[in-house]
């Protein structure tokens, strides 16, 4: 039986007796997730700067953080002795991970109908991850637009030696709408597929407006999915760069000079951060917390993901400082490699195989920190009842929504529930998020300090939540 | 007696009476100010494509036009062209305009407290123009942040060697609260003079946080008051840059990095583009109505100027199609060189300097094409009364204030303003104006169609309305 109020335990009695035909056989009586500890946690967790000031130690001292780069590795050092400052037990998991290193990149359109002399138009583009080079000098083609992938195909023989532009505007009122989420999956669908598409119809480039929603110009970066040995260069222009070229494509030709020079160098080495807090009666069993340690090489990447690091990092930081130690073991992770290969996930994977049924369950955080309503979990429908004790000490601080989805976790975690491991994000606004991600505008001053709390708050609650409960959440099933 | 409907006349009598004190003896009576032509001119301006269509042709077929630049003098002749093709009488009149060319410019935070080893922080800025140059391989010293010119004072012996930083934020809530001007004028202070005096006191190099609201890491540039034979090297930097520094300073000294490569060229030869509409009964009498048509070099200026001049330049489009001629002579003007030495505004006062009394009204925007509220007007307070049925008609629009100031023209007409020519200008929402204008964010999809349309109607019904006036409106007393 899990240790309640005695006023809570006339309403939980009846779901805790549907619950027991899925509790594992185990019950037990430390002093666990009652309310008093529960909200212990919540209010001490909204009084602490200690996340936002790892955040900021992340984004001002070491900046950017791009896989293989020198804040990457930085960056691995940093959180390393942060959480072993804190008492937790620090293993670096090597990853090799790809190693792509901006150039230069510059472009112009060089020739248009009604061009007076003299004149050219520059474009502001940032190469994707990922993409290949131009000649040092450039290249010279002219540009066509397409709106998608039919219409590419449509154009096929016009696609041969161009540089095709994939002009597919972000849908801002669908992001503020409440379905960011989709509104960036449509159009990044073009910006790691569309190169690599164009590529095999033989574009000698392909630009992709960027996917995002603000109207300043901004580029958004991201990994394209070119392949080792035939890389076109890959940029995404601004919208307003994207949308000027399309009206002068309806003026006549449009013919671009374009400059890319980034550079696929050999796969480097990196690691996995992982901090161990360990459980008292069931070490064994892993509740792992985690976000994603490294960014796009833009900006500082503070949403994207340094608040989810610094959240997961402050879950043992805040159990630590009110000597509670969890039942299962709790495990910080801060993934390597999340934006252009996930090898930090999937590194982690391939060890723990053997060991996917000791894993309790994965929190991810990588939506930025947007205020927090709840949180996000892949359980299956009939557990969602457990969690009702965490929900109402969440709703406390306007953050007790349960979202229950097949698919809840990050990228990192993915392989994990995959395999069945339920999994969970905290579940934020992120209704500007992509104006943000990827971008150079992914700061330390766009986090809101008392959201980033509040997301302390969700993900310690949460994880100790799970890192405690007597009921078996059992596995989840993830469409494949 | 100005003709007006009969429903009119008994409003005005009384009013009319007292005008005639200040009216000129002159009283005459063709077609000109009645409601039903003001209708027309509204109601044609709303329904015509012509200005944006002008708007286009400058912003991307030609982009930015910086004076001196290849973009300033091919939209010399394109205006010029397009004013000559609607039968304006065209002029240019030579203008020696400063040359200032952008170079190379980058930054780096080289040193700091809790660097770690390898790593500097990227600081993203734009040189100030009429910034002096570093050497090629760049310069490096400490940065030191003031918030205003008292603490720069109360820090002198600091700022010898150093490169200083004004941060000064933009206070957003206050040009969101209706009060951009003020918010602005605020933060260009420093930009104008903060490199000059930090030079005075021994700086090596000068910053200033970019004067605007958003928050995607937008350089604003403009003009510094730096002069020639002792110019330090200035720039903007983002907002987001100016608080990383800031924040840095906080745990220690920071040493920057510094390359700018501007070039401060000999003064270039250019024109302000001048399109008469002669008047019937006094052609001698003139009404300006102009824009600049220089703009800065991160964008295509479109708010700042070019909806400005496309409105302007459909004054003489509007009437034309209408087949009205004013009694006045309208006077289409694209002004050169607004941004860094209105020097077109003071060579066209210097040639006209005898003539001022010719000059009836002047009309210049210059506040981005947002829409239009009504206009701006520096006549004294008694002479507001005479605009009510100008008014009445562009109430229709939502376009009806007329908002009276001791000051109300733009920079161009300023020197006219104050040798007493009551000086005009649209009265638009400009909230969201600062976060784009001198930024790379200032593009032909920022300009409403339809707010555009708006300004064309506010712009053609007041410059018909001058230049149709029985009232003379007499002089207006500028604050000198």
């Amino acid at each position: 039986m899990k240790s309640v109020s005695a006023s809570k335990l006339t309403i939980l009695a009846s779901s805790l007796l549907i619950a027991s035909a899925f509790a594992s056989a185990t019950a037990w009586a430390a002093p666990a997730n009652d309310p008093a500890t529960l909200a212990q946690i919540r209010d001490s967790a909204m009084k602490e700067d200690w996340a936002y000031e790892r955040l900021a130690d992340m984004t001002d001292l070491i900046g950017p953080r791009l896989s293989g780069s020198a804040g990457a590795a930085a960056a691995v050092e940093q959180v390393a002795d942060a959480m072993r400052k804190i008492g937790a037990k620090v293993t670096l998991q090597p990853v090799k991970v790809p190693h792509w290193v901006r150039g230069e990149e510059k472009a112009q359109l060089v020739d248009y109908a009604g061009r007076p002399s003299g004149i050219t138009q520059k474009v502001v583009l940032s190469a994707l991850g990922g993409s290949g080079a131009t000649p040092a000098a450039g290249l010279t083609a002219p540009v066509i637009v397409v709106r998608d992938f039919d219409e590419l195909n449509a154009r096929k023989a016009e696609v041969k030696g161009s540089i095709v532009l994939f002009d597919v505007p972000f849908d801002d009122e669908m992001a503020k709408g409440g379905q960011a989420g989709k509104a960036y999956g449509r159009g990044s669908n073009y910006r790691g597929n569309g190169p690599r598409v164009a590529q095999e119809l033989g574009a000698v480039g392909a630009l992709v407006r960027s996917v995002g929603g603000a109207d300043f110009r901004l580029t958004h970066t991201g990994n394209t999915g070119l392949v080792d040995g035939k890389r076109i260069p890959a940029a995404a222009v601004t919208a307003e760069d994207a949308m000027l070229i399309s009206r002068l494509l309806k003026r006549g030709a449009v013919k671009m000079h374009l400059t890319l020079t980034p550079q696929n160098l050999p796969d480097a080495d990196s690691y996995n951060v992982i901090a161990d807090f360990p459980g008292t009666d069931k070490p064994e069993e892993v509740v792992i917390v985690s976000g994603h340690l490294d960014s796009w090489d833009l900006a500082t990447g503070a949403h994207d993901d340094g608040a989810g690091v610094a959240a997961a990092m402050a879950v043992i930081d805040t159990l630590k400082k009110l000597k509670l130690q969890p039942r299962r073991t709790i495990r910080v992770i801060a993934w390597m490699n999340e934006e252009n290969g996930t090898r930090g996930g999937k590194g982690y994977f391939e060890v723990n195989k053997e060991k996917v049924e000791q894993h309790f369950a994965a929190i991810e955080s990588d939506n930025g920190a947007g205020r927090p309503f709840g949180f996000m979990g892949s359980v299956r429908p009939s557990m969602v009842k457990y969690f009702a004790p965490l929900q109402k000490s969440l709703d406390q601080i306007g953050a007790g929504v349960f979202d229950r989805r097949d698919v809840a976790g990050g990228a990192d975690i993915m392989p994990l529930e995959r395999a069945g491991v339920p999994s969970f994000q905290p579940l934020v606004d992120f209704t500007n998020y992509f104006n943000y991600h990827h971008t150079a505008a992914d700061t330390l001053d766009k986090v809101n300090p008392l959201d980033l709390k509040r997301q302390v708050a969700v993900m310690t609650s949460l994880t100790w939540y799970l890192a405690n409960m007597d009921e078996n959440i059992g596995r989840t099933v993830v469409p494949q």
